[in-house]
């Protein structure tokens, strides 16, 4: 569903906060040339004392969101009891890493005909990630996107090991399209930018990059993986810049078939 | 819930079979010692197209198995709509270690009064582990016990790094009690009675051992790690003889309070 | 001692082996625009009965094969002993990833004037890579060049985990240039010229590629993360149309200072 | 060279300091029941500023000690041209976890006839370490003893994994003695006696621990893994209770045969 032409860019925070951030922040990527928005209405926190995300109260400002920008909408689900929900809300439903081995969530999302965007389990290999997205495409649902994010590794001066060789590898083993969250595979600001230029020029699909108008007052600790807009921006130019060597375009997620939901 | 001078010793097969097999198991492992009784209904497998477990059929085998031995019951549960369902049939719930950061699950879990077999995630640290072990006791279920059952390595000749040294740190940062599973922590039948030994000395509160009557015909892929009921007595005498030397004596679960359901 | 605007490219085969074919893949990856040529006389092999390279006789024909190209010769050094003999030979001193904590070895090289590839320990730290180099600098050779060659992770489908991020990761660190080993770095032809690609657009100052011209025939198992000729020739291509995106153009080292051997 | 029935147990500090102190500590451990003195003289540091050992004058400090108490010395040997001056000091070579894949070093401590302690590199697989071990066999020394002392991984609580389940693998392996290292494994004083025993009853046929009389203010960073001499002597007491379970009692190097210099 992503065009072998097309590169897709879903920028957005963390963490759906109040409307007013989260609608100057979809504003800002969307002029900057993301065409779709992502903010985490459920969070999962390693720590139950953590922020866990604004709920139904979330969902509901994405959806005003994408009123007011026309922006499609991708957002977290953590559980089957909620696919629904979140379905009736978001555009594009994402598996986080923590659940990429949670196979009764993997097989709710199978059943509506949402794109899933199924990120990598942090200790997952290749060849797991791929039985995880099977058990997606066996429920009948063939708009998966794989995310590389990261895997968990002895360095500590990066928050996650960024695995771009995964991109090419899961094109050679898979028809599915890869994007890549240099963020969370970077955990560092600094580090977002090189590391996105890296992954188109290792063959990604798409990017999902974290972006913040104010990332020092992020409501969670993601802040400091988060670009600001105006480097969002400076990215963005340099990806333009550098797609078309790659014989690619900033596009969209197309329809699969005329009946797809989305 | 598990006394300083006790020992527990949890074993069964990977998957709940047929129920003859499933009962011999379990006579052959009380036989031995084992006062808990282990075997999944509900199987989280990497692969679809891999058996899944028998799911309810199981847990009625389970049930019959109980009500023949008097072994109390351990059982996998993977979603939280089932949660009600399996601790109907099981004493102790199990977390599997793909589902350690499935918050919604533990949170679940926490709103019954059973014990809960919590497994460290593949990639989890320490920290990790805890905090995953805190959403499920912030409901209010204080019966956690924390199991390491391996994490994954570079290393290919084991299936898992056995971490042992998670026993004595998990007891210096918590007052949880802590086992051990040297079947899925080393993946191969040969090193589980050494290092089941080797968990003791360590200071673990208990074992979780996977036998089978038969290991080269289990229906999973689990028969390569399995013990069999020989050499499931074999190790138990060795463990019989090991404990006393660490203040402590094979025992079962004791009931948290006089209210526990348990 | 490589110019910012500058990007350098070593290539050839993982050892020398005879005259003729070592010739054939210099005057190969020259005509693709390699400006250094790599192979090896002293090979660390994990099997002590493996090919260990030709040795003396190997570093003979690297100069012959300098003497005919003008390509400036790039090779192994792995004992203190044979530091001496090596610099004779060779243009630029590599350590391997084995011998990146060889402290003895480190401050042997740091004695020549010779640049020195220095290579990322298989398990090492970014903060331990640069200490590394720190033996090296401290003796006053300070033509030190970073080269991040993959790291070992649970993942199987590649060799190691090439890791991009160190890239501007050592940039933030330390002013030193960085190349990348994709050849290593992923263990399969199919990847390296896209992680190739990759390294350039997260910043580096260079590529190490094995190219061999007959990777099947090769006399040591790395053939089959060997570039062949005319790979390696598209490889150069892209690398050239990539390259002015990131303000850069294939160059060569300079000599630090006037008085330096090089 | 260990005999089936027998356990050894190396102790003492990470660095020879003075004469002084290094004479208490090797007293306090032959006390204790160590049969083997271990310490440095010439020390590996990440860092090239930090302390690097006394070098000769440790040497030195090592035979005085030798002569004093008559326990055997093991110490480091770190590069090929002092093998024969470290022999010469030395009853025990030790190779350690940096210097694993040293391949001129192995080939080097192979000439002698000392025993040779090989430690396990950080990342290195047991297939590795066992052609590590080849090495030095083919040059014709076979008293090698292998070191299990923790690999490297993503958790942070301890500073490395001790892998124990290595020691009943590498007996599968391979029939050369298998020690452990809970210091080094471990990196936390309290968990180096728990470690220890779960090493005796994981099957090794010794240990190697860190003892300083006061490890507060060891000359190196590696006091905080180091027992004191009362914490010695209660892991020792505990091991002596735990070996005659496993068939063992305390006991030292043999002579592997009539013509051995050791």
């Amino acid at each position: 569903m992503i065009r072998a032409d097309q590169f897709i860019v879903i920028a957005g925070p963390c963490a759906v906060e109040t409307y007013e951030t989260t609608l100057a922040c979809a504003k800002g990527v969307q002029r900057a040339g993301a065409t779709l928005f992502r903010a985490g209405a459920y969070k999962p926190r390693t720590n139950p004392k953590s922020f866990q995300g604004l709920g139904e109260e979330g969902l509901e400002i994405l959806e005003a969101v994408r009123r007011e920008t026309g922006l499609r909408i991708v957002t977290e689900v953590m559980e089957t009891r909620l696919v629904e929900r979140v379905a009736a809300s978001a555009d594009v439903l994402q598996i986080g890493t923590r659940n990429m081995s949670n196979f009764a969530l993997l097989k709710e999302v199978g059943k509506t005909r949402h794109p899933v965007i199924l990120k990598r389990g942090m200790a997952a290999t290749l060849d797991e990630f791929l039985q995880a997205a099977e058990y997606i495409l066996q429920e009948g649902n063939e708009n998966v996107i794989l995310c590389e994010r990261g895997i968990r590794t002895f360095e500590t001066y990066t928050r996650n090991t960024l695995d771009l060789s995964a991109v090419p590898a899961l094109k050679e083993l898979s028809s599915l399209p890869v994007i890549v969250d240099p963020s969370h595979g970077t955990g560092r600001r600094s580090l977002v930018p090189p590391m996105a230029l890296a992954g188109i020029a290792a063959g990604a699909d798409g990017l999902l990059v974290e972006v913040h108008p104010d990332p020092d007052n992020s409501w969670t600790s993601d802040g400091k993986q988060s670009l600001d807009l105006p480097g969002f921006e400076r990215l963005m130019a340099d990806a333009k810049r550098l797609l078309p060597l790659f014989g690619k375009s900033l596009g969209t997620l197309e329809p699969l078939n005329a009946t797809s939901a989305v």
